[in-house]
């Protein structure tokens, strides 16, 4: 029987459980793979009355999916009003985050798709890693610096070099080092992942018009000019720094596979003013296919069957795109 | 006879005399009031065929216009190589940018719209301010702190609240009273020159998601959200920090009349990502209308009709319509 993708549940009082109900109901017009949600299936029902079945293993799943949602009893939430957090929820979120991971390295799953989860209700568990891209990569055993995070929609893939730090902190963070070693897991994951075997990447300018020739801050000399040598060097096709404002407009951004920006709002403000119902997290480098919808638990309109299934239906679709190339 | 609008010419080198030639030819399509070019007749020769006619007082411009392209004089930019500019061009545009002013200062013209400017040739020629914005002011007799920045596109308006400044340096100089100065001049703005009575104001966060409540550095709730609840005290309507990515989908810039930002590449990314073909950059505070098509000289299309006159265009009419508003 085919193996299905496991999508986590997310922060059980976010819209993590009904945008996977939205996806699974969609599953005929957007010919999704099979999938099965790990979490506690109370939860699920308690915000989604469609049919659901709870499944021993995720070897029966694709059998169900025709039918009906599986899910993988994972986690106990314990009452779930959708919107108001809680750290049963957040526990219950982080042992079917933990599962999932493990189902997908033990291969009973090709790929994890992760729900949003609430990190101030994480943290107040204990969780200590600052998301779910470290957590992941701690749980695969590799150094967090090697997992990549992409956000990636239909026109547009950015990698933030720098993460969420102060931007104040930006400056100093921003290495010879962390920017060849991101361009280098960029490079690799888009072979891997997408098969673009010579991706073309791009790298916006830490200061306004990448600093005019040094007169504007001296960054982009000291540091990206020299790594995106060292790239090149090694046969990588990396070019700039480029003045960020004119890298994203739609002529621009076409020249691209992918655009490395040196903090987190350079790469995610162009992303989500185009691809705001769309984007797509993936981790690179990790030795399992991991995705995310690119958006929080949205807490706000949780549990009024208001969430746009859209995120998540493509970050199924690109886990499943993915892990059939690395399977090829 | 009416009085026409003033545009002056910019590097000769540069796009600047096309795209005002092409704005003249799509005058009666784009139903354009009368403007006259300020500047060397014989660098706009260089680089269109189109009928020009010299005019002695902008009080003729208005009659000259259905017929030719009228041009007042200014400057002696020199043999013209488009692409390739040079001191005597740089001189060339300086004047004609004082004259311009000088003559919407004087009343013989309605409003300016400056075309763009080589800032390396302007500097190599003495000029000291960071860019036309401040030169202008400069000679308006204003504070340079007075005169706000505002791009504008159809769907999208963002103010920079500081400028070309190293990206380091923006923690340090984004003080309260700067917010609060930025917050009022665009609020008086929008009321004064485009007719918003109570305009919408949002500010985006320095740092990713608006700091987490202080988790991600602290500059939000040291100096962004005191110097809002200052502006809301005052009766603008002042709303903020925000989230930068989160601000500039569909959605949400439909909600807001401008968006303010700490730094250039947070409010021009968004800003040129969707309007790259049509931005405005209006100068707000100065006693006169002043409007710019948001892009630079553009040498390596210079002098091959490739240039998209969409932004001139755009500038031509916000600067005819804001000195309407200030004459009603």
């Amino acid at each position: 029987m085919a193996v299905p993708l496991a999508v986590s549940m997310g922060d059980p009082a976010g819209i993590g459980p009904e945008i996977a109900a939205k996806a699974w109901a969609a599953r005929d017009d957007e010919r999704l793979s099979p999938f099965a949600m790990i979490g506690d299936p109370a939860a699920l029902r308690a915000v989604w009355g469609g049919p659901v079945e709870v499944v021993a293993s995720l070897s029966d799943a694709a059998a169900v999916f025709a039918r009906a949602l599986p899910v993988l009893a994972v986690g106990e939430a314990g009452p779930v009003q959708p919107g108001a957090p809680t750290e049963a929820g957040a526990r219950a979120a982080l042992l079917a985050l933990a599962r999932a991971t493990d189902l997908v390295l033990d291969g009973a799953a090709r790929a994890l798709v992760t729900g949003p989860v609430a990190k101030a209700q994480l943290y107040a568990i204990g969780f200590d890693a600052p998301g779910q891209t470290e957590y992941v990569a701690d749980r695969c055993g590799m150094a967090r610096a090697d997992a990549v995070m992409m956000l990636a929609g239909p026109t547009l893939r950015v990698v933030p070099i720098t993460g969420h730090v102060p931007l104040a902190d930006v400056p100093r963070l921003l290495t010879r080092g962390l920017i060849v070693a991101k361009g280098r897991a960029t490079a690799a994951g888009l072979a891997r992942d997408f098969g673009i075997a010579a991706p073309r990447l791009a790298f916006a300018g830490l200061n306004p018009h990448a600093g005019e020739s040094g007169t504007i801050g001296g960054e982009e000399i000291a540091a990206m000019v020299p790594a995106i040598a060292t790239l090149r060097d090694e046969g990588i096709d990396a070019h700039g720094p480029f003045a960020a404002d004119t890298l994203f407009h739609p002529r621009a951004r076409a020249r691209w596979d992918a655009i490395l920006c040196p903090y987190h709002d350079q790469a995610l403000i162009p992303l989500k003013t185009i691809h705001f119902d769309e984007g797509v997290n993936i981790t690179l480098g990790l030795p399992i296919v991991r995705t995310s919808p690119d958006h929080g638990t949205a807490f706000g309109i949780a549990g009024q069957n208001a969430a746009d299934p859209g995120a998540m239906i493509a970050a199924i679709r690109m886990s499943d795109e993915a892990a059939a190339r690395r399977a090829a």
